[in-house]
């Protein structure tokens, strides 16, 4: 199996939260929406049924994972999970906490408006809540 | 267990393709994009988290499915795949086949301009060759 390498833009727009099973979890530098994003570190794939049936299982309880600890630290109205990489094909999912009273609501996150970048101490603050809400 | 009843919001826009083991798999009225949806039947769940695990195994199983369907009889270049959920808040999910040619790319198709309909032949043209490739 080749090296996985994050794509580049990927990496660039977003924060290492920290490794899981098959994926590294990361947050959008994004304050507008609570927003993560799943990378399987699988060099080549761009759609999930590129996995092999057991890299999407695992993919699946990761993505149940995230949902569950986004959700409870966020309090959100609403999960919006996608994968789209019509941008950047490298194969990521979306995992994004949205609240009736958010910037883009009703409308999906993707394209809209132009990113707001965290402060350090946001960002670090709502990391530390997700890394401490994540099974050890 | 509460009786399902497809929210009329999904079901207006859309046309049943046939029911599989645990969604309903129809399609979306909008010439523009090749756009499945899968709308498991199970009452108030509006989150894939909401399922139990069994049945979240089964979606995905799905997914898999419609998303190798898709692909194959579209050629498309790029699966777009998401549970948003924000305007109609039951459970369904998103399968779209993107062309770098289409109306939207590289954007993503929710909430972009108005739905094209279907003529008729070109339709049942579509939901033919769909179920010609889904496994019996």
């Amino acid at each position: 199996m080749a090296r996985f390498v994050t794509d580049e833009r990927l990496e660039k727009g977003s924060t290492l939260i920290r490794p899981l099973v098959i994926s590294d979890l990361r947050l959008m530098d994004d304050s507008r929406f609570p927003w993560l994003m799943l990378v399987p570190r699988r060099e080549g794939a761009t759609e999930i049924i590129d996995l092999p049936r057991v890299d999407q299982t695992l993919l699946l309880a990761e993505i149940e994972t995230v949902s569950r600890v986004l959700k409870s630290v966020t309090q959100c109205d609403k999960l919006n999970i996608a994968a789209i990489g019509n941008v950047v094909p490298q194969l990521h999912i979306h995992v994004v906490a949205r609240f009736r009273a958010d910037a883009a609501w009703p409308q999906p996150v993707w394209g809209f408006g132009t990113a707001v970048a965290y402060g350090t101490e946001q960002r670090d603050n709502l990391v530390s809540r997700l890394n401490a809400a994540l099974p050890a």
